[in-house]
């Protein structure tokens, strides 16, 4: 399994138009700093599976044949927006596995063009040629699924966007112990108010219950990278254009690459 | 004045994904035959005001303090869809004046965050600075105004996305004699089925009655283009990027530009 960030951050991720904090500063002068909607790349078994379609050059980015369907965790802006021009592509139907939500996204479920949207529920597995995958529940302002995609001995976990976990997803997880998982972490510790996101200590807290063999925090933003230029976390946090290749631990090192 | 083309096409401009027709085929092979969705950044006494907002990336395209203001014309999503991310802007208020249209485009209307969006009605004129703004009523599947700015001795009239034009819209400009007009002229003679956007012939007809000094056919799908590079036509076609501008025709020469 290959996962490529295509982007690792939020609406509110650096740089935010017309702020000057020091991560949206950094994110100026340093392009790789910057983060673009969270979404990725899975690459398995010869299939190529996009998570979540928030990049609004979905039609460039991925030629007609190099996309074998779309997991999409659910309709907010900065994770479907691509699809909005993708529909009214004239290559083959392209399906998009999505969460139960009439309202979808503007009039996209009216309108899906070439897209062919099917509705998932949490806990019911389905099959993508040999992969299988399981939906699972998240906690967010919208209707929002986990995928939890399976492949010979190798899981891979994305949840995101979500703060905190469903009991029974963590059960589930802490379980099947995924050899990676791809965390929601958007807030700095002590960020108040109303929240749809992990923070620190939360995203933290739910790895250690789930123990996966490595992981990446994302849909970071703005003040999330500030306080982490500041004090640095030991979790791994993902960036745009990561690149991570998910392997089999040999039985002897544990972690060590089997390939 | 100084009118700058971001993009001259809607969603079925060429190239569409997937499309193997001529127009989509050289746009591919061309990039400046490529149209991105319909658009502009007017220029004039001093204030940049953008019409249409399709463009995914007005944030990094107009810094702080770039733009005074977004003339949009309607909430379909390849006029609006840049809006999006630019509400979340910390920089100052954004005023974007729109038709009444309480459905909007998802849950802008309802998290305006940074833009302030205000009504507009055909025929009620308003003030940026020293320029006059006229809205007109066109004819189109939402509601969706047409602008026609004043400054000086110049008028540009902005009309696009319409099917032909209210006979009021139609009369006001025949008697205004725009200097410049940027009219929708989506499709090529002979399509049939429900249309929102004029064929050729429509978008000739309608200038013809207007006489605008100088004016440029946009909102061009690839099914135009392609039948453009079979049969070319007398009238303008705006390219994304074209730089127009707009000056009082000298008194001797018509057309000539006085500066």
């Amino acid at each position: 399994m290959r996962l490529t960030f295509l982007g690792t951050g939020g609406v509110w991720a650096a740089p935010v138009h017309g702020c000057t904090c020091p991560a949206c500063m950094a994110a100026r002068r340093d392009p790789a700093r910057a983060r673009g909607p969270a979404s990725a790349l899975l690459e398995v078994a010869g299939l190529r599976l996009l998570i979540d379609a928030g990049h609004a050059d979905l039609t460039t980015r991925f030629p007609p044949g190099t996309l074998d369907g779309v997991l999409l965790t659910h309709f907010h802006a900065d994770h479907v927006l691509g699809l909005m021009l993708m529909r009214w592509s004239m290559a083959p139907k392209l399906p998009v596995w999505c969460p139960q939500d009439p309202k979808g996204f503007d009039d996209l479920l009216k309108h899906p063009g070439r897209l062919r949207f099917q509705t998932c529920a949490a806990g019911a597995a389905f099959s993508v040629g040999p992969i299988t995958i399981t939906p699972v529940a998240l906690i967010h302002s919208r209707p929002t699924l986990g995928w939890v995609i399976d492949h010979a001995d190798l899981r891979l976990a994305w949840l995101c966007d979500t703060r905190g976990l469903p009991d029974q997803t963590a059960a589930i997880l802490a379980a099947q112990r995924p050899d990676f998982v791809a965390l929601d972490c958007a807030y700095p510790n002590g960020t108040t108010g109303a929240r749809n996101h992990n923070d620190l200590d939360e995203a933290s807290a739910l790895l250690a219950r789930i123990e996966p063999q490595d992981s990446r925090l994302l849909h970071l933003n703005h003040e999330l990278d500030a306080a982490l230029m500041a004090t640095p976390t030991h979790l791994p946090v993902a960036w745009d254009g990561e690149d991570v290749v998910i392997a089999a631990p040999s039985a002897e090192n544990g972690r060590e690459s089997a390939s």
